[in-house]
């Protein structure tokens, strides 16, 4: 196997991104190498890029993608080139004590590696320059090598720039509703930020049975599409007192289940006081670092509220994905329209821009023509 | 049915409490009137006599106690004068959204009728004078009339001392254990606090198969009750890292549950960091009213952890007092260890000060001399 030539969108400083041509290694053992056909825009990523997220200088971006198997390593027999596969952040370890204990999405190996590969190595250069990989994925780039505990195997029915989209915000946003909090059929849900999770929570309150679906965002354009994905009722939070209008909608109480997909430490207090005395409020968005949640120490208990931290959607890729797909094949999740724009890797400026003003339901970098 | 008098531990204003004669009416329609046999002295009286609790004066204290139905009111089928009962301190009127929803420890009906009788009314008085009573019940009296859906039929070969005690601490405590964190065989177990409701925890989690109970306490009596009941290991906070001692002595990662039951919000948030990643927090003791638990929002999502309120042990008590003597009866749940003092009414100021100098696991006020 021979070192490959790749576009990669590169970070090199806080806001510094661009793309750049880089060689891609062989993939090594345990390792597979997959040409991409398709990455996902998300908010991670401007953490990234802002610096809100802890990173390490070069940086290939991108976290969310599926694509073609293009060459395996040693010792990977489930898969060869020419599978597609959608990619998990997460690799999993399957040996550690969260591991051991089925929580695969909480695994610690693939952060223990920050920017490497789970072996310390790296595969990417620039030259003589070593490129560091975002979750050992770096999936804004037209080649990658992954830990194959970071590929899941998907349906060839299934278009690329669809399946890239359960790797990130459709496991996170999906997964909270139906793995983390476990909604149930007939219950109240409020879901506080319409984004591609908050909209992917949606769908999975409405795949669940949910039978009222409170989308809360401040722009409109959000919650328009938080309707077209299954909220029953949006509200825009601006002037009002949230806690209270969402109590009013659900029979003087709360929702049964309230979700904050922002990352907002005031919006997740919003968030648990409109989820009723015995409900389950879950965080999925994550709060900027040294922020507090503060919950009241005296009706916590008294009200029997659950708070439930949710990452990754409480997910287990090889399990979730084909579930995933198959719920979209069956016309329950809708992928489709959760793609509102389709961008080209040279184009990766623009996409950045769209996700700051809010354009999109998802924005995706597409690397194969046909996709387009 | 008569009017009939009672001893009564009545409190007047902040920290003013004691022994009074009272009357007591006949029960109305959907009350019984019981005769008293045991109650306990909890910490909830305490801060009703400190006013940490709202309460309305004058009011009659206790709310953890058991006795022989002397007569019942009208409509009232399937208890009779001579059953044995315990008293719980939240009734539930089966029809609101979170009876409905099968949370019957949340039911508000009670906490919406403070000092009185469900209907708003009054059954004790003093010659004039009109005596509320705490949680519809007002135990601490040689008589007293409650909503018969505050009261549990008992199997009459169970101790009344004995029964007293699944009306609160138990219930709270081995239900948390049980019913609200649902504790899984081959468990870590970690508890912050071990007075009567701690202990109860710890003896829920023993009996729900956990592998490592860790007891966490300033006071070395509690250290030393808390290995009685069933603590495989305990450890003394005072001047140390109590979070990462709970980590070492948990394989590096936390417990697999915490739980606090002080009370106390900075205790909560230590607990909240002893439970591992993915793992469980149940918070049972309630926090002082002002007082806010901190939970960093950047790793609430990241840990995927649950913190989960508990009210009441989320108890259904029909369901659970009698399940609970069960496992009391067949030498799983040991109640006899609990009580380790019985007072008469008139030694009430000795109970409480016992209480507030940690000397109890349990101490009980019994008003049938054959139970002392």
């Amino acid at each position: 196997m021979s070192v490959l030539k790749s576009k990669a969108v590169i970070l090199r400083g806080v806001g510094e991104y661009g793309v750049e041509e880089v060689t891609v290694d062989p993939p090594k053992a345990g390792e597979v190498r997959v040409k991409m056909a398709a990455t996902g825009v998300c908010g991670s990523d401007l953490s990234a890029i802002n610096a809100n997220l802890a990173v390490i200088y070069p940086l290939v971006l991108g976290h969310e993608g599926a694509g073609v198997v293009e060459s395996v390593g040693e010792g990977v027999t489930h898969l060869e080139p020419g599978d597609h596969v959608a990619l998990s952040f997460v690799p999993f370890c399957g040996t550690c004590y969260v591991c051991e204990h089925q929580q695969p999405n909480l695994c610690r190996v693939g952060r223990s590696a920050p920017g490497t590969m789970l072996d310390g190595t790296i595969r990417i250069h620039k030259g003589d320059e070593d490129i560091f990989t975002l979750v050992q994925l770096g999936a804004m780039a037209e080649y990658i090598v992954a830990p194959v505990a970071s590929v899941v195997k998907v349906d060839k029915a299934v278009p690329l720039d669809r399946a890239a989209l359960v790797g990130c915000a459709i496991m996170t946003g999906v997964g909270a509703a139906i793995n983390t909090a476990e909604v149930k059929p007939g219950s109240t849900v409020v879901v506080f930020g319409c984004g591609g999770v908050g909209l992917s929570i949606i769908q999975g309150a409405k795949i669940a049975g949910a039978s009222k679906i409170i989308g809360v965002d401040l722009a409109e354009n959000k919650l328009e599409l938080a309707e077209k994905f299954g909220a029953t009722d949006v509200i825009n939070p601006e002037g009002k007192n949230i806690v209270k209008e969402i109590r009013k909608m659900t029979k003087g109480v709360g929702a049964d289940y309230g979700f904050e997909a922002i990352g907002n430490s005031v919006v997740m207090g919003q968030a648990y006081n409109a989820t009723r005395e015995g409900g389950v409020f879950t965080a999925v968005g994550l709060g900027k670092p040294g922020t507090n949640l503060e919950i009241n120490a005296y009706s916590l208990p008294l009200s029997g509220r659950t708070i439930k931290g949710s990452m990754y959607g409480s997910g287990n890729p090889p399990r979730d994905f084909p579930m995933l797909l198959d719920l979209y094949q069956v016309g329950k999740l809708n992928l489709d329209d959760m793609v509102t724009q389709r961008y080209s890797i040279d184009q990766v400026v623009d996409a950045f821009d769209d996700l700051k003003a809010n354009a999109n339901a998802r924005g995706v970098i597409v690397f194969d023509e046909a996709l387009k």
